[in-house]
């Protein structure tokens, strides 16, 4: 095939698994690594590749990394076992993870000094877009790498915003969207329970509010989990503290005020401490509940 | 006509003229009522009726009751020169401010007592939609209340849910709203601007979240006004100190912790305590800006 690549995808969570799949049925040649041997094995059953990432990482003309975190992002790449000394001046890194604009400055320079190109592409969507090749991508970087990139761009996303040249744009994009998703669903989790209060059931509230100017993405997205007292997480509590740290930390770095954030941040934090970190992020409401001692749709 | 139907309508501000001049336009006798003069002359001029409010009450099969807040609904309806013990039984009152829903259940409870029915019945949609007859009407009360009402909710209203019979649902189901709506705005300046100090510009950002999960109604809505500098005010930032004021009193009533309308709330008594009252609710950015000096496009 014409155009077929060699793309190594560093992940293979929820997110990344569909990403190499993706990668993988437009025609790639694609290796996928984890920790978890489960998932490289599915991986490989379905006819990917893998082996050590190290070894492997020479043959790349595009790595993804879909890792959870800016600490594990950098372990990857240039940790003990990290993939970019190893990899051909070239090679274009698209990196996944929602982190700090420096941070992701900071790699971009550190793989400059390997010849490697390095985008900024935080990813929005979840697993079932990413399953599909359908993401959206907050990416930033040089017109190289994006040129270097596009072939994986294209079986992954459905849609690239290009945000510049300066690596970090990416990151700061996501870190707006964490911070009005985060604040939405806390919000959600507010009013859905403060109606309650007020003898309105949750079912009434997401019929009458997803049609007025009080309606969001997130709360038509998880105000029915709520509804349903169904707490299957499809995002996780967990998610919030580390995303909405990332935007509190750079807020500072900034000395930039950001109430609504860090009143949301409180709700999660409490929702985590609480023990309510693997479920659905729409369980903050159950925060609220605890609060004012009211009944969720689906309690005992 | 057939079931043409006398209505009064009580304030000719901004949404009260368009109620009233849909309400003529679709074929009823409508006297027009307000204590700005200019409003009256330029409803009579259109065909509409006026006169003294306590000579004409006892004329309406309706009375849509359009002012301000709680204080003006009471004295139009109670007050020295209040309207109800004038009208005659059977008379519905469509009541628009938005109030408390303790509020709403007393104004019901003395209407009562001369045979009167009272609708609660906050409505959205702005001033435009208010013209146009394409209101949305939170409303609850009676049935029979529900049937003598219709005439003029079919003329003011695209959409009218129906809250059940409990006075008080449809203040509750507005105070749901205004919950979000207000952090919503909120979060949609504390995103912009807080994107702003990372490099991104506020244009790009409209363009990109709208397409993500981070977006919503009021982010749509009003962080055009933010990009294009222009704080005209369709709606000002002064409604919020009064709309989220209810909110936080009812919450307090029951004991309901609201932490993200809280900090909201203090946006937006910043804004107006600096002078911002009387601009587009968008103007609550200019806040996070003068904290976090940085400037805003429009800007000098």
């Amino acid at each position: 095939m014409t155009g077929q690549k060699k793309v190594g995808v560093i992940g293979l969570g929820s997110m990344g698994y569909g990403i190499a799949t993706s990668i993988f049925r437009a025609g790639h040649t694609v290796w996928g690594f984890d920790v978890a041997e489960a998932q490289v094995e599915k991986f490989t059953a379905a006819g990917g590749k893998s082996g050590d990432l190290v070894d492997e990482a020479q043959h790349f003309d595009i790595a993804v990394v879909v890792v959870l975190n800016a600490s594990q992002t950098e372990a990857v790449l240039f940790g003990e076992n990290g993939c970019v000394p190893k990899m051909k001046p070239g090679t274009a890194i698209i990196s996944c993870a929602t982190v700090a604009p420096q941070f992701a400055r900071d790699m971009a320079e550190r793989c400059k000094q390997y010849g490697v190109f390095y985008l900024d592409a935080p990813i929005s969507g979840g697993s079932i877009k990413a399953a599909e090749g359908r993401l959206s991508v907050m990416a930033s970087g040089l017109p190289e790498t994006f040129q270097i990139a596009k072939p994986a761009l294209d079986a992954m996303a459905e849609t690239v915003f290009e945000l510049g040249e300066d690596v970090g744009s990416g990151s700061a994009m996501k870190a707006v969207n964490q911070l009005l998703a985060g604040i939405h669903i806390a919000s959600m989790a507010e009013a859905l329970t403060f109606g309650i209060t007020q003898g309105i059931t949750p079912d009434k509230i997401v019929e009458v509010i997803s049609q007025c100017a009080g309606t969001s993405w997130m709360f038509e997205n998880r105000a029915p989990h709520v509804v349903e007292g169904d707490y299957t997480p499809h995002s996780a509590i967990d998610i919030w503290p580390k995303d909405l740290g990332i935007v509190l930390d750079v807020a500072r770095g900034a000395r930039f005020s950001a109430p609504l954030t860090a009143a949301a941040m409180q709700q999660f934090l409490a929702a985590s401490g609480s023990g309510l970190g693997h479920e659905d992020d729409a369980a903050v409401a159950k925060v609220y509940a605890r609060n004012a001692d009211i009944t969720l749709p689906g309690d005992k």
